[in-house]
């Protein structure tokens, strides 16, 4: 292992004890493959989630039955042994929680242990390393030259060259990426410290550019310590919410730096699976010119928004303003002065609507359902504040420590920790809320009170992150129209169901995107797409995100029904985290070690 | 302040009792003023050196008597307090070093404290930061967008472009950088957080020209931890060793994402200081168009070792071949199977003779006076591990404290530390020093046996990082004359003292640099050349670094004889470290805050 720390030594009066013995039972159990002494160690109500570590999948069982039926599949290939508490990691968040890690027979992993009466009541187990295959950091870190005499050696940037020069035309690439956004660019650089042959191909010349294009106001919502890429942090200076065009150059600066293969200005146009030389066929055209890639892997990191959702609306025809999606607005710019309708609710609909007032157009919103709305202040403080803020990194917390802290929390639990948060965040901003349902603005906290980031997970979609436009909704600045739908649309105006005629110049479609298996449709195939069925959500049974429950998110980041076939994607910060455990799949694949998949998920909807 | 750990508590039975005490009396002096009883707290043969905090300067004073003087100068104005040891650096190097901080009048400064029999040896004061002008990082890190609604914001795109429109056209700069290599560049970083107006010209194209321009083979000398940038550190799979084209890409990507105002394609054709107006009017022309600029401050960022020095060799117009100053050289690629002579025996005769014989050239290396020669593991072991290395990093040290922990030892004792380091260097390598002899090549390690750093802050030269070709000098691959000077060249060779002739088609003159006040008589006028007098170099009266002593770097990083005029360069190290107090000076001076100079030095040389 690459770290010089050593683990916390064993002391039976330290308050690690109850965690130390644990942990000795646990191996003992597992060593000697005594599957009903280990599952006898977890409480009735308890979780495993596994990232990777024993089930080459993602995946959370439940319960002691759980436990024992991932146990009798993985137990025997995975042969786990070395739990200890890992020191390294300092302490964890309460005195029956743990920081772990253990070795299996293939890697390395990490993990979270919760202790409820001796017994184990969550268990996160992440696979961290591959053996014999540890990226080249730290003391491993890379010499950069080669002393001595080299007859007719390269420099480095020869090498570079030779590179760029042949991979995707003499060599093959082993993964093509499609979409060169966060998610692609952080898995890319992920691939390469790997020594994974890795291609993204994106439609825009640059990276970033999926920001740059977007409208002009945008910032993002999320704050700097949340949006780490891996490797390279952001500095001390950057600001807390990163500007549209900043953030694009540093995708930008990361991708040279981190020597991705990036062809942009590429279309991926088509794609397909030889299912018998177990090969992809992928069709890009770059810089005009047709090229043929035939990876082994093909990973979809198109934006897990998926494809942009255009209404079909009566008279958009006859429309004869301006009209476009919200992923197409370029900023208020050329609306000075003009009337615009936004339709949707959500935080593009908030975003655009405010900065066209802030032009001097005419705004009108339309509110179709109710919204949850939440302040960036209080969102900061109250929800994100533990793990991911200036104080949680004074007090020592780290980015991993963050993400295997959040990711050790299983999901069927997790609106229980969210809701306080929201019920917190409801009472400290309650005259907030009052002013904008007294402006009629329809407003929600989830269905069950869990706020913003379940629904984030549920459905990704259906919140405004406040950062200045409901104030303008509840001064009337931005004119509101809510528990309406868009009837039609005249040569000149929007028709709602309520009767109304909003004389329009501009109407914004802020009507949000679909699942990315749209994509696969579009790439590969409609069957294709139909086989591995909707992306995203967690089969909650609520609005959008239909039952039954999955345990962890469709599709994301683990194997799907279609071999060879990914979807990475997420904000930031999911960017960050589960591109390791992709890559790890995804090399490990690449390297000839046996990967068979535990718990694949059965497919409960196709989009 | 920004730090968020607190002092280390006084406790009287701790080990940083003497410590404490010490800080405890030396406040009280200084608080009542009493410049007797603070010079008694100094050992006869002390070091106090100041880096900005009390002096407006960089000084090191010597005994009792050097501290009363600087006391009696400054000691109203600054009016020192709250010394206290710096917990949050954590323990310095013995029971006897402290970490410790404190404040003036218009700063915050941190620094290190030697006692010896409870007085102390040596004291370093650096200013850390400006009262009321921090940096907007961590806590004070801008927002990146304002929140709520702002009729006709400007994106941080807009600001941008703006800026880059107005700034030396409509609006004047603070400060003219000189040079964008890793000295501008760093210093243009911190000027930018700062909030001090810079704009860093450059004739070439883009940041990291200077480093692509060099031979191909040239990767860094100095390691990975020795070299970070100010405010982003290198991640950690960036190689030991950077490649030049690599280290290339990082200074592009630094300006670009630390938003410089770089002017690539710009030459900076002459600039004259307005005594009067107290201001330069510096000419340059950017991509083919003159401007002028109007800044108050002028910084020539040029590279330390100045200007290429090349021989005046009778006979180099009658010679037919090819020759150049090894900062032209191209690489080998051109001269496979050729005869090459380089003339010169230190770093790049010893990188190019190299690089040559790899592709199959026929390489002579003439060696006029000795050379010292360190092999890189050794220096990086014996040499550099304790303060930069993986291992140090591991064991708690940051680049800060390695920074300043170098810095506490004053210029006129460091070769006392420095000589057992090479004693031990010479022990180890002995075999291959002997080999080397044996070939006839001409050793040294200083003349007074204190090695490669000494030599490199004495004179800037005289010394071979080993990285592989001492093997192939040994061996004879690389032929060697030594011992000898060139009397001429032919048409078609070189002829040596010793009477050898050697017939070459290439001759490569790696016969170094001048000082960098020879930029400021191209730029200026040989007058201000002469007034500022050399750059670089100590005043030991060894080779090359003629006395008096100076007990610090020539006119580095502080006000030399020009007002308004100032040289920043050196290693990746210095640029990061010493960037730090040249920003505080400029920014002090752009905010009005009264700088009297300290110990402005004399002029005892002009180049």
């Amino acid at each position: 292992m690459t770290e010089t720390t050593t683990a916390r030594p064993v002391d039976a009066s330290a308050p690690g004890n109850a965690t130390t013995t644990w942990l000795a039972d646990f191996e003992k159990a597992l060593t000697t493959r005594d599957i009903d002494a280990a599952a006898g160690l977890f409480v009735d109500d308890c979780f495993w989630r596994d990232l990777v570590a024993f089930t080459w999948n993602i995946v959370t069982v439940e319960g002691p039955e759980g436990v024992r039926d991932m146990l009798g599949q993985t137990l025997d290939r995975v042969q786990p042994s070395g739990f200890v508490i890992a020191g390294e990691l300092g302490e964890a968040g309460a005195e029956t929680e743990s920081w772990i890690k253990f070795e299996t027979s293939v890697g390395r992993g990490i993990g979270h242990l919760r202790l409820r009466d001796g017994k184990a009541w969550t268990l996160l187990t992440t696979l961290d390393e591959l053996k014999g295959h540890e990226e080249p950091k730290r003391d491993r870190r890379p010499t950069g030259t080669e002393h001595g005499a080299v007859p007719d050696r390269l420099t480095w940037l020869e090498q570079q060259r030779r590179e760029a020069q042949e991979l995707g035309y003499v060599t093959q690439p082993y993964v093509v990426v499609v979409g060169g956004g966060q998610g692609g660019v952080a898995l890319g650089a992920r691939l390469r410290q790997l020594g994974v042959p890795t291609i993204i191909v994106d439609r825009n010349p640059r990276p970033g550019d999926s920001w740059r294009n977007r409208y002009k106001s945008l910032t993002l919502h999320d704050p700097v310590w949340y949006d780490h890429l891996p490797y390279i942090d952001f500095p001390a200076n950057w600001p807390v919410f990163s500007p549209k065009d900043k953030i694009a150059d540093w995708l930008e600066m990361y991708s040279k730096v981190m020597e991705l293969n990036y062809w942009g200005s590429t279309e991926c146009k088509k794609a397909s699976f030889d299912e018998k030389a177990k090969e992809w066929t992928v069709v890009v055209e770059r810089d005009g010119v047709e090229i043929t890639l035939r990876p082994k892997q093909l990973v979809l990191a198109t934006g897990m928004s998926g494809k942009p959702s255009m209404p079909n609306i009566e008279g958009m025809d006859v429309f004869t303003g301006e009209q476009h999606h919200s992923s197409k607005h370029p900023g208020p710019d050329a609306y000075r002065g003009k009337k615009a309708v936004v339709i949707g609710s959500n935080n593009s609909a908030h975003d655009i609507s405010a900065a066209l007032w802030e032009v001097g157009a005419d705004v009108t919103m339309v509110q179709r359902s109710s919204t949850h709305v939440a302040r960036s202040d209080s969102l900061m403080e109250l929800g994100l504040g533990a793990l991911y803020s200036e104080n949680a990194v004074a007090a020592g917390m780290t980015t991993q420590k963050a993400d295997l802290t959040f990711a050790s929390i299983p999901y069927r639990i997790l609106h229980v920790f969210q809701i306080p948060v929201y019920d917190a965040i409801h009472e400290r901003d309650a005259d907030f809320y009052a002013r904008l349902e007294k402006a009629g603005f329809m407003l929600d906290f989830g269905e069950d009170n869990s706020g913003l980031f379940m629904k984030y997970l549920r459905r990704g979609s259906g919140y405004y992150i406040d950062v200045g436009a409901s104030e303008l909704v509840a001064n009337g600045a931005i004119k509101l129209e809510s528990g309406v739908d868009v009837e039609r649309l005249t040569e000149n105006a929007v028709v709602l169901s309520n009767g109304k005629t909003l004389p329009a110049d501009l109407v914004v479609y802020a009507t949000g995107y679909g699942s990315m298996n749209g994509w696969a449709a579009d790439l590969i195939s409609q069957e294709v797409a139909a086989k591995v069925g909707k992306c995203w959500g967690l089969g909650s049974d609520t609005t959008k995100d239909p039952g039954p429950w999955e345990g962890e998110l469709r599709n994301m980041w683990k194997p799907t029904q279609q071999e060879a076939l990914w979807f990475h994607g997420g904000n930031l910060h999911q960017s960050r985290h589960y591109s390791l455990y992709l890559a790890l799949q995804l090399k490990a694949r690449m390297e000839g070690i046996p990967t068979p998949v535990y718990g694949l998920q059965k497919v409960h909807h196709t989009s």
